[in-house]
C-alpha cells in the first residue's frame, strides 16, 4: 500500500466512527428522550474520542507529514485538497497534549451551561467569567500554532471563512452599513402599509407539516436522501453522503416561522445533497466554509423563497392546504406579508434588509472582543449602544440582547460568514440571470435548472477551493456589497413603493 | 484489578458500542432515508463486528472461563449470574470459526432477502431452498455445541425459551387446543351479533397519534425515558437503560390497529421501563426471554387493554378527540367491538381467542420441520391443512398463509413464546387480583399499583431466573393453560352471552 492509501485507509475507518456519531448526534437532537440525553451523550464523546484517537495517532501524523513532504508527487488534484487539509489540520493541533485539548472541550462546554444558565435568567453576569474562560483558552490554542496572524481577530476569521481577513470585511461592511442604512431610512419613510393581521393566525401543526414537505419537494429535496423532522432550533445535519436532514419548529401562532426556516435548511440540504460524489471519496466532503454554505441558503431562503414568483408559485397550494386558516389572503399580500421590513431586535427572526446590521454589530463587538479591546462586563452595555445607533432600537434584556445567540460559547468568528453568504449569493445570481431567467424558472417551477445550475457553478468546487479563489471562480470578482445593495433596493422599492 | 473488574471493564466498552448500534438500528428502522440505507447499515455492522471483537477476544474468553471455574468465590448473587450467562454464550460459540460465524450471517440475511421477495410474489418456493439453508447451518451450529438435546428442536425451543422444551410444550398445547376449540364453537354458535360499521371507519392521523400519547402515558409509559415514532411493523427498542422506544403503524381506516399495537409495544417498554437499575449494573439486562416479556405486552394489550373497565377508562377521552368520527359509539359497542371473535388468516391481527391456534400450528409445523420430519416443499400444504382444521379456513396464498411471518428467515422456536406468554400472564393475574381489585384499579385509572405490582413481582426477577424458576417464584406453579383459558371462557361467555 502507498502512505496515500495507509491514510484513506484510516479515514475509512474514523469515517465509519463519524457516520455514527451523526447519527447519534442527530438522535440526541431530536428523538432521543429527556433522561437518556446524559448517557447518549457519554456515547456520543466516546464516539467522538474514537475519531480523535485515529486522527492524532503518531502512525496518521507521520503519513501527513509524508504526504506533504512528497506532495508534488501526488497527481489527483483532490488527494492534494486531501493532504493539504490534513496538514493545515495537522499544523493546528500539533502543538497542543491531549491534557489542553481536554481542558479546551471541558471550558467550552462549561460555557455553554453557564450560556444557558445566563440566557434563562437574563443575566449576562452569570456567563462573564466562562465566556472570558473561553477566549483566553481560545488564544492559548492560537498561541501555539507554528503561524499567528498578527491582528488576533484574523485568526478567528481564518478559521471560518479561510483567508477572508479583516482588511477584507472592514472595507465591506462599511460600504454594507452605509447602503443598508439608507435603505431602511427610504423604507421607513413609506406611507405604503403592509397587512400583518394574518400572520399571527393559528395554523394546525399537522398542515404546516404538509405544507413544508410541499415547499422541500418542490424546490428539488431529495426525501430518499434525506427526513424531515422537528427541533427547538431548526438545522440540517450531514449524516452521511446519501443523508441530508433537515430540522424545523411549528409554531401554531407563526405559520412564516416555519416556512423560512424550512426554505432555508432546505437550501443547506439541496447544497449537500449535490455536493460531488469524488469530493466524499477524498473525504472532503465536510470542508466547506460556512460562507459559501449560508449563500446557498440564504438563496433558496431569500431570493427564491421571498420573490414574487415563488409566492406566485405556491400560492395555490398554501391556499389548498390552507383553505380554513387563510380564506381572504390574497397572492400579493402574503408576498408583502413575508417582505415586512422592521428593525428588531433578535437576529433569527430579522428580514433580509435589517439582517446585515446584525450581523455587523457583532463583527463589531468580536473585533472588539477578540483584541482585548473592551472589558467582558462592558460588553452588553457596547451591544445594546450599537442596536441604538444601527437598529434605533433599545434592548429590554440581556436574553434579547447579547445572550440571544450561543455561538461565542463554542467559538468566535461565525457570525460575518452569514452575510458574507448574503454577498455571495448577490454576485453570482447575477451571472445566473445572465445564463438563464431566473423569474420565469421560479415562477415555472423549474428548480431542475436553478439547480443544475447551482451544482456547476456554485456547489462544483465549493470543497476544493478556498472562498477567495472559489467567488472569483464562479464570478470573476472578490466579494462585494454592492449586487446585494442593488437587488434589496430594486426588491424593496417597488414593495415600499418609493 | 480483579478478573470480574477486567471482564467488566470490557462489557462496558462493550456496552457503549451496543447503545450506539442501538440508536443507529432504531434510526435505520425509522428515519434513515432509503437511499443511506446501505451505509448506515455497514456502519451498524461495524460497530455490532466491534462488540463481537470485544466479547469474543482471547483475553475476555479467558477471563470468562477464570471466572466460571472459579464461580464459588462470587458473592453477588446477579455477578453470578453474569458469569454464568457469559459462560453459556461462550459455550455456544467456542467451537465456531469466524467464517463459520460470517457464513451463518450471510445464510440468513440471503433467507431474509429471498422471504421478502417471495412474500411479494406470494410464492413459497422461491424461499424454500433459502430456508433450507439456514436450517442446514443452524443445525452445524448447534452440532458444534459440546452439549445437545436429543430431541433436536428443544435446542430451538432451549434457546429462545430456556428450559421450555418439547416435554412442556406438548401437554401445554394439547390442553390449551382443546379448550381454545370448545369456546370457538360456543362463540360460533352464539347468537349474539357485534357491531362493526364503525371500525373501518376514517380517522384523520394526526388524531390518532394524540390518542397515543393519551394511551401509553396512562398505562405508565414514561415519556422522559422514552419516545414515540412510526415504522411499518410496530416494534419496541431499548435502546439504552433509560431509553426504552415505541414505534406504531396508523392507518385511516383500521384506528384499532394502532390502538392494540400501542398498548402492546407499551407493555414491552413499561417492562424495560422497570427493569431494576442492578441489572443494568451488572449487563443482564437484556437476558429475558420472550415468553416472560410477551405475557407483560400481552397483558397490558389483553388483560387491560380489552377488558371493560379500561374500555370505561378511555371512553371519555376516546369521546373527546374523535367526537367528529365516532358521535354514535356507545362504551358498550366499543367494548365489543375491540373484542370480535372470528378466525382469520393472519395471526397478528387475530382475536386473543384464535390467537393460541396460530401459535399452535406454528408449534407444529417447527417440530416437523426442525426435526426433519417434512419435506421443504410439503410446508405450505401442511400450513393450509393445520389452517383448515384448526381454524376451519382455507388459505388462498402464500402471502397470507405460510410466508406472513419473518420469524423463520432468522430463527426457530420463537412463536410458542407468544402464547406461553398468555399464559403466564393468566396465571399471575390470579395473585394479582388476590392482592389488589385489579378491575378497580383498571376503572379508575391507578396504573401505579398495577405497575408496582408488577415490578415487584413479574419484572424484578426476569433477568436474574430462568423461566420455569421464574414463573414458580410468582405463582407457585408450573406453566398451565388452564387459568388462561377460565379467563377467556368468563370473559367471552358474557360478551357472546352463552
Amino acid at each position: 500500500m502507498t502512505k496515500l492509501e495507509q491514510l484513506k485507509e484510516k479515514l475509512e475507518i474514523s469515517k465509519k466512527f463519524e457516520h455514527a456519531a451523526n447519527v447519534l448526534y442527530f438522535d440526541y437532537e431530536t428523538l432521543c428522550p429527556t433522561d437518556a440525553r446524559e448517557d447518549e451523550g457519554e456515547v456520543l464523546g466516546f464516539l467522538s474520542n474514537e475519531v480523535f484517537k485515529i486522527l492524532t495517532s503518531d502512525e496518521v501524523k507521520q503519513l501527513i507529514i509524508d504526504l506533504h513532504n512528497d506532495i508534488d508527487s501526488i497527481e489527483d488534484p483532490l488527494d492534494k485538497v486531501l493532504i493539504n487539509r490534513s496538514y493545515e489540520a495537522y499544523e493546528k493541533t500539533k502543538n497542543m497534549t491531549p491534557e489542553f485539548q481536554m481542558e479546551m472541550t471541558v471550558t467550552h462546554n462549561k460555557a455553554y451551561m453557564k450560556w444557558l444558565e445566563a440566557k434563562e435568567k437574563s443575566d449576562f453576569s452569570i456567563y462573564k467569567d466562562a465566556l472570558a474562560d473561553n477566549l483566553k483558552i481560545d488564544k492559548k490554542a492560537i498561541e501555539l500554532r507554528d503561524k499567528i496572524l498578527p491582528n488576533f481577530y484574523d485568526n478567528y476569521l481564518n478559521d471560518t471563512e479561510k483567508g477572508v481577513l479583516t482588511a477584507d470585511l472592514d472595507p465591506f461592511f462599511d460600504e454594507l452599513k452605509v447602503g443598508l442604512l439608507e435603505l431602511i431610512q427610504k423604507i421607513k419613510n413609506s406611507k405604503h402599509v403592509i397587512r400583518r393581521d394574518f400572520l399571527s393566525r393559528n395554523v394546525p401543526i399537522h398542515k404546516q407539516e404538509e405544507f413544508s414537505r410541499y415547499l422541500l419537494e418542490l424546490n428539488g429535496y431529495d426525501f430518499k436522501r434525506g427526513a424531515l423532522t422537528t427541533t427547538e432550533h431548526p438545522f440540517t445535519m450531514p449524516v452521511a453522503q446519501n443523508d441530508a436532514r433537515v430540522t424545523t419548529h411549528y409554531y401554531e401562532d407563526m405559520f412564516l416561522s416555519n416556512i423560512f426556516s424550512i426554505i432555508h435548511e432546505g437550501g443547506h440540504a439541496i447544497f449537500m445533497q449535490n455536493e460531488r460524489k469524488e469530493d466524499f471519496e477524498h473525504y472532503i466532503n465536510d470542508e466547506v466554509t460556512n460562507g459559501m454554505h449560508e449563500s446557498v441558503s440564504r438563496f433558496y431562503e431569500n431570493v427564491i423563497g421571498r420573490s414574487k414568483e415563488y409566492i406566485h408559485l405556491i400560492y395555490p397550494k398554501f391556499k389548498e392546504i390552507f383553505a380554513e386558516e387563510f380564506p381572504d389572503v390574497s397572492e400579493q399580500e402574503l408576498y408583502e406579508g413575508v417582505n415586512i421590513v422592521e428593525p428588531s431586535l433578535i437576529r433569527t427572526e430579522a428580514d433580509e434588509v435589517t439582517y446585515g446590521l446584525h450581523v455587523l454589530i457583532r463583527y463589531e463587538m468580536e473585533k472588539l472582543i477578540c483584541n482585548g479591546l473592551i472589558a467582558m462586563e462592558d460588553v452588553p452595555a457596547k451591544w445594546n449602544a450599537l442596536y441604538k445607533e444601527y437598529l434605533g432600537i433599545d434592548v429590554p434584556s440581556d436574553k434579547e440582547g447579547v445572550l440571544q445567540d450561543v455561538h461565542w460559547a463554542h467559538n468566535f468568528g461565525y457570525f460575518p460568514s452569514y452575510q458574507i453568504g448574503n454577498c455571495y449569493n448577490a454576485m453570482y445570481v447575477l451571472r445566473m440571470r445572465k445564463e438563464f431567467d431566473l423569474d420565469k424558472a421560479i415562477e415555472t417551477g423549474d428548480f431542475a435548472t436553478i439547480n443544475n445550475w447551482m451544482r456547476e457553478n456554485v456547489f462544483k468546487k465549493a470543497n476544493e477551493l478556498m472562498p477567495k479563489e472559489w467567488i472569483k471562480d464562479i464570478t470573476g470578482e472578490a466579494l462585494t456589497p454592492k449586487p446585494f445593495l442593488d437587488y434589496l433596493n430594486k426588491k424593496y422599492s417597488k414593495i415600499y413603493q418609493f
